[in-house]
């Protein structure tokens, strides 16, 4: 394939991750190696701003400010959530050739590499000869062909760093704590939680958790939490937003939102009504079985476990930048189009290969949690899963605990 | 006043800070220099574990385990919310005389000041020689006579790290987002979210600031945010637990939450229930005003705040080892009772002192935002605010942004 000479764009799209900037500035510094790339643009708000012709030259950010940019959470371009029809295709691709665009980088999830895959099949239609390229990155951690994506690591750590708090918090003052966590339809990020459990503490929390990939019903989460509660004086449970229903085999949250995106996902995040849907079931189902007064306390861990400022898993960032320098090593070696997956190709040491994957093969349809990383009860995550999510994560704080020995006199 | 020998006792109350373990370290290691201190106990889940005989023997964890508990949020001891009536006072004495205690350790915020009032007065009564001593800590920063308090400086690290990130995720997607941050009835922590303004960029977020010492209506919070909306296209908004409708002189969450505590307090927290009301009275206002389908999202800011695993400031986390000293130092000096405030002696370079104070002038009332703190439309904070909040705080995480000047062909 002849090396071809034009210049690149860049675009962000979906929801923004910690470590998403990473990647975009990793296509960027690949890209400045190259003398066949002339401008390298960035295009404002995924292609909903290509199409308005809103382009910035990225080529004329110092180093210094890139690296800043790379710290910093949420999508630095801005982004959307926008699925192009066939006409909306043609036009951006009017557009890209009077900007002289011949390599194109959408950097995101499932619902992004679909974007890039449409785009594609229609470049090769019209014969406009566009390098394609999608950058993966989701906290989901829901990407076919990928090990693990690119934002999911960060976004665990944050969720474990907020369930060891919260265990500490209901050592402290007892009672049951529900928190929602992202995920949509996979319980990847949900299943993180488990990372928060002391090592040294068997009781520790989190002390369930549920997925989507396992329906269930509110009394048998409701039974389970009774039992730890018994116990314990307290459970930590964390439940996914995509959380099924075993009776009607659809999301509890489904009844309870209505809002939906164009790729045709509800609107899950940015509200409570889910964990206060579980408060009031299981007060109930606690009342019926005889527990009056249970103190049961809920929160949705909301829009900082995927932006939270000044926070990351360090291996996550590392990838991250690496996923944006291989889509650009590809596009500028004569590979037209696919997505860059990470494999995993060590467990110990934990090592990955970045390699190049079809478009279609990571669009659209999404990866669930394998049956193996949870148990047979559908309440928790197994070891093999901790294993899996450990080097993800990278360093967990440290916990100090007392010798709670009662003192007899 | 002579030196007392005999035995001490330390307990913790109230709500979870990051940085409470320090004060607990901070008494623990300042009692041990000290040859007429016997035994060192802990009581575990404050006063309501005391009155069951719940003692642990805090000298003989290690130091190396007592500074890792100083690095672990929320209450090591155990908390309680709980209001002794005077027949628990006389039952408590009795129980700490058969432990020969002679010295009474209380950490926490107003109520906890209000308990150990309490204790103290009866004390006195019984002419039970009971030196005790509240240690102030609490996210609200509501405590009367200190300039701040310990807790305060991490948790407003925390909700400034949140917004960054807020604004930064709302700026790649746009619409309006309304984070409801904790502070029941004093609108300290959620005034902090405006240390989340980049000071290079006057469009950044938070836009608005709602505090319970300036009531509002849904109109007025519904017309500032439609005006900063229609100029950036999105808006960030603050709003606390505890903000109160200019109408009814009640707090907006009031007619949402039932839930009280024996000091009387509305439980506000773990429920999405207010920014869920918000979000639902926004949209309405918008729609009303001709805005149709405005993106909006709410976050309950959550449990976090006060227990986020691994987060601290760090002048916080010293302060907070400080007044745990501080107390054991005035009370084993012959001080008989009271609690240790911090005055704040010098702005550049930032000083502190700490001094003991009266019991009875902390406890219960709380202390609120002055109005100097709060700008004229009581929609913000003042300049004032921030540079009175920034030493307590630190290091806030380095933001980079692009530059979004659009290529002209």
């Amino acid at each position: 394939m002849a090396i071809v000479k034009g210049n690149a764009v860049i675009g962000q799209s979906g929801g923004p991750t910690m470590v998403i900037n990473q990647s975009l500035v990793g296509v960027v510094e690949e890209l400045k190696k190259h003398p066949e790339i002339g401008k390298i643009y960035g295009g404002l708000n995924g292609i909903k701003g290509m199409l308005e012709e809103r382009f910035i030259d990225l080529g004329k950010e110092s180093e210094a400010n890139l690296e800043r940019v790379a710290l910093t959470p949420a999508a630095a371009l801005g982004s959307c959530r926008f699925k192009p029809t066939e006409d909306d295709c043609h036009k951006l691709f009017e557009i890209l050739k009077k900007y002289d665009v011949k390599y194109f980088f959408y950097i995101g999830g499932n619902d992004s590499a679909e974007t890039a895959n449409i785009l594609n099949e229609i470049a090769k239609k019209d014969s406009y000869e566009l390098r394609v390229f999608h950058v993966p990155k989701t906290i989901d951690n829901d990407l076919r062909e990928n090990d693990h994506t690119p934002g999911y690591g960060s976004a665990a750590k944050y969720v474990a760093s907020s369930f060891m708090g919260n265990d500490l918090d209901c050592t402290a003052l007892l009672g049951v704590k529900v928190d929602i966590v992202m995920g949509r339809n996979a319980g990847w990020l949900t299943a993180a939680a488990a990372l928060a459990k002391d090592p040294d503490d068997k009781d520790s929390g989190p002390h369930l958790i549920y997925v989507p990939e396992y329906p269930v019903t509110i009394n048998e989460i409701g039974m389970d939490i009774l039992a730890v509660h018994e116990r314990l004086g307290r459970c930590i449970v964390a439940v996914s937003e995509g959380v099924v229903d075993k009776y009607t085999g659809k999301p509890f949250a489904d009844s309870l939102i209505d809002e939906v995106d164009s790729h045709g996902n509800k609107q899950l995040s940015g509200t409570g009504a889910l964990g206060d849907f579980f408060t009031v079931e299981i007060k109930a189902f606690a009342e019926q079985n005889g527990v009056k007064n249970l103190r049961l306390r809920s929160d949705t861990l909301g829009y900082a476990q995927r932006s939270f400022a000044g926070f990351r898993s360090d291996v996550d960032a590392k990838e991250a930048r690496m996923v944006g320098r291989k889509a650009a090593q590809c596009a500028v070696s004569g590979d037209i189009d696919g997505s860059i997956a990470i494999k995993r190709v060590g467990d110990s040491p934990y090592e990955v290969d970045f390699v190049r994957v079809e478009l279609s093969s990571v669009a659209r349809i999404t990866r669930d949690l394998p049956e193996n990383f949870i148990n047979d009860k559908g309440n928790y995550v197994t070891d093999e899963f901790i294993e899996y999510l450990r080097p993800l994560v990278g360093e967990v704080p440290t916990i100090g605990k007392l010798n709670k020995e009662i003192v007899k006199l």
